[in-house]
């Protein structure tokens, strides 16, 4: 079942500046037994996207009662709820129109069968050729134009390589297609600042304020793959996988190591608190 | 009337990933008299689009008999007809299906009413603040992921402003948010350089090659905004407006100067010729 503002369809207009202009933003966000995790997070991230493109929010509460619905349709352990807001219909051209009427969709997809094992032994990853470009204006956003990420995944078919890492057009690291990456290195951990491109990820956000929580220092910084191949540890992270650690980039191996392990039991509880809406 | 993948219908997939992600390609081209302007130039761009993308090219011979299908079912002098092609439906997630059905939709527009002084006496432009972003990958292809365009023509209401220009992350005036950008200083004539971002546009390297030939040197270079204010007449272009003189902009005024008449001529000479498809 999806649902486009509010009623079950599976087709919106041609018109609509999501399909013309990827103009709009999405949420991906793992269902755990029927609840959304993490929800009003992703609701916070959605609604601040909302506001740098100057689309009306379409509103916390009305989604939420949206997703419940929805989840409540086909009920499965686990699923994954994407929402994607648009600056709805509009005439040919850029120019938004006067009155803006945001169109939300929303839709329930399968949980992907990842072996255990990612979380637990890490993937491999690889680095794409496929560079991010730098865009102030749009970075950190989770909007609609993904080309890039798109040409950077389809760069690889071997399904012994779970991630791939993009480089900005500068050869800093910052993250991986569909996930965010951090570094851990005598014991700090790091992750690319996102001022140029890359998007700001809910479970990275959580990751920070955990760390910091307990006292593992977090900076934000540009670095590159040298820099990243010599770290202790490294993983990647996002709203439907949690946490995988890296074991392999390329030639350069790692061990799964104490700091990702302490990091995923407290993200677990973290997010375990969230299926009851109490983050 | 719209025309997907050949059946008259005006919704899409909402699987489709020119909704998903902005995955696909566009061209926006000028009908008159019931035929499609230089109809064969455009498709040998999406051809190339698609070549860069990955994306299978439906066909030109599809495509074209698809838009005098639609320009038949509406007779006007005038219209604008748009074509979309995007890598089709897929499960969620960047990875591109194995199969890619690609989905095209042609629809067609009202000629926009522009009252021809436009084209006669300039128009008056101002600087966007929203800056395009370095991509080179994505850089030329007239793609789907259109926001930076989005939040620049947003920015202005002012019905005396008929376009805005845009600058990249590096100070270099690149093209219109619409339209791409001449200038002609000491009888050349220049434009920006679209390594790093930008829309190659149809109009553009049909003026580029008829400068060539009328003995007019063209310099395709990265320009600042200081460059472009002291040029001796500026002009902007694209398949719909085709040329419009710039008689201001910001502050700075310019005259409708000899060269910028005399490449207006030899672009409408071309482009009628092209409605009878021998361009």
């Amino acid at each position: 079942m999806i649902l486009i503002n509010g009623e079950s369809k599976e087709y919106i207009e041609i018109s609509d500046r999501g399909f013309q202009y990827g103009d709009g933003l999405f949420e991906t966000i793992e269902v755990r037994g029927g609840h959304v995790v993490c929800l009003q997070r992703h609701l916070e991230r959605l609604n601040s996207g909302c506001l740098r493109l100057h689309i009306p929010f379409p509103g916390a509460e009305l989604i939420s009662l949206e997703a419940e619905k929805l989840c409540r349709s086909m009920p499965s352990n686990r699923a994954v709820l994407k929402i994607i807001v648009t600056r709805g219909s509009g005439g040919r051209g850029y120019r938004p129109p006067d009155v803006i009427q945001a169109t939300r969709v929303l839709s329930l997809h399968p949980y992907p069968d990842y072996p255990t094992n990612y979380s637990e032994q890490g993937i491999v990853a690889r680095f794409c050729a496929t560079r991010l470009g730098l865009n102030p204006a749009l970075a950190g956003i989770k909007h609609l134009n993904r080309l890039e990420q798109v040409m950077a995944r389809a760069e690889w078919t071997d399904s012994a390589i779970q991630e791939g890492l993009m480089l900005d057009i500068n050869d800093h690291v910052i993250e991986g297609t569909m996930t965010n990456l951090f570094y851990i290195k005598n014991n700090n951990l790091y992750t690319a600042a996102l001022k140029q491109s890359g998007v700001a990820g809910i479970m990275r956000s959580i990751i920070m304020m955990l760390s910091v929580e307990q006292g593992l220092p977090v900076v934000e910084h540009m670095f590159t793959s040298d820099q990243l191949l010599s770290a202790d540890e490294v993983f990647v992270c996002n709203s439907v996988i949690g946490i995988w650690p890296i074991k392999q980039i390329a030639t350069t191996h790692f061990s799964v190591g104490p700091v990702t392990q302490s990091i995923q039991i407290q993200l677990s509880e973290f997010t375990s608190r969230g299926i009851n809406n109490e983050q």
